[in-house]
């Protein structure tokens, strides 16, 4: 199978969220993972409730928005300059350790990114991560102002690359993503990045199940939506056997 | 100021559905809370989700496919008889124990629920509850087949009951709810069933942060959604005051 266009989500799949938590360790010590979690899950929540109450924000709002709401809702305060520099790791997070080489081997791909991030956001992390040289398009949603997995969201590709969906590959770790995507017609790679039988013994090794085991639990199985994705991948490395 | 509808939401207004928790702890020990917690939240994803998708399935689709990630994700089995048992509760649920003497000090106003769930399950809800007898509607969002915190779900209350948005007190714990319907213009009593004082200290008294209480933290503080309900509350009873 071919694909004239190969496009990826961010937030999780090319990039690694999870960077952040040296940085929220460092401002709240013992809390730092934890906060990313909940971070995480409350930004998600924001974009699919502010898109159903019609009331857009762009992803740099609604990061903001999400961040304040965890550390209020752990009963931890922050000053101005502890709250900028946590914000401010989101413009640099870490690529995942086989992104940047799995590009550039998908050269004569088209290569884009679609996401949720504003524009500008979405181009500071480009450019800081090197990624810029590599891809020739980053799309955000912010034109449609609504979120993934809205199918208004996914359209623009066509848009953009002037690729139909038949011959696009969209790649995201994020389920409800892979699956939103696949509801509107693309071909998907799921990629799943912690397997059922390491979440079930994370779970048994415990005696309560732990926290972070449970926070991957809501984010990183495959949701039950009425969709599967084409493909079920491991890394990011593993495209290059799809995309022969 | 006075309303001449009250409007509650049913699922953790009304009725407690961590009353579950007898159930899945029965059926898998150990497990009975973490259960109830994750299904919940991902029984909410699913119904923003599917609604951003386009893909609306009514509220007992969404709670079977979400109890079955739940199980699935926590790397545990079931057979259908323990699928079933476990959904039947759903019928079931308890009322907080403030609920029913407060609809009834409540009449001379209108009373109805406005809820995400399906016709049929609220019916069954309500009769088996009792409500049937103080409750003038049940108001499902099932005929426009989006759910809450979409306009189109607040709406029915003006098409169901003849009474326009400024007249209608809406009440609801779930933070989402009370922001999307005071978003929609309603007046709306948002109870907080956890302080952020009590949450906080749960934090604080554990080296680890407690499992349940972060999924506490999701759900019951108030979110950043650029709305304020008009009246916190602790509980149903509460009402009485604000309504005379």
């Amino acid at each position: 199978m071919t694909f004239k266009a190969i496009v990826f989500d961010a937030y999780g799949t090319l990039y690694d969220i999870q960077s952040v938590a040296a940085t929220t360790e460092e401002a709240f010590p013992g809390y730092g993972d934890i906060i990313t979690q909940i971070w995480r899950i409350k930004q998600l929540e924001y974009t699919w409730l502010r898109s159903l109450m019609r009331r857009y924000e762009d992803f740099s709002v609604i990061t903001s928005e999400s961040l304040a709401y965890t550390i209020r809702a752990l009963g931890l305060k922050h000053d101005a300059a502890t709250f900028e520099r946590i914000m401010d790791k989101y413009l640099h997070l870490d690529l995942y350790p086989d992104a940047k080489a799995t590009l550039a081997a998908l050269k004569g791909h088209k290569l884009a990114i679609l996401s949720n991030g504003s524009t500008e956001m979405l181009n500071a992390l480009v450019k800081n991560s090197g990624l810029d040289r590599v891809l020739n398009a980053t799309i955000s949603i912010d034109s449609q102002r609504i979120f993934k997995p809205a199918p208004d969201a996914y359209s623009l590709i066509e848009e953009r690359l002037g690729v139909g969906p038949s011959e696009v590959l969209f790649v995201s770790s994020n389920p409800w993503d892979a699956c939103g995507a696949k509801t509107f017609g693309l071909s998907v790679a799921w990629i799943e990045r912690v397997t059922p039988e390491a979440m079930a013994l994370a779970c048994v090794k415990s005696d309560v199940v732990p926290p972070l085991t449970l926070f991957k639990a809501l984010r990183t199985q495959m949701d039950e939506l009425g969709a599967t994705p084409d493909f079920r991948i491991q890394t990011l490395a593993d495209l290059l056997e799809l995309a022969k």
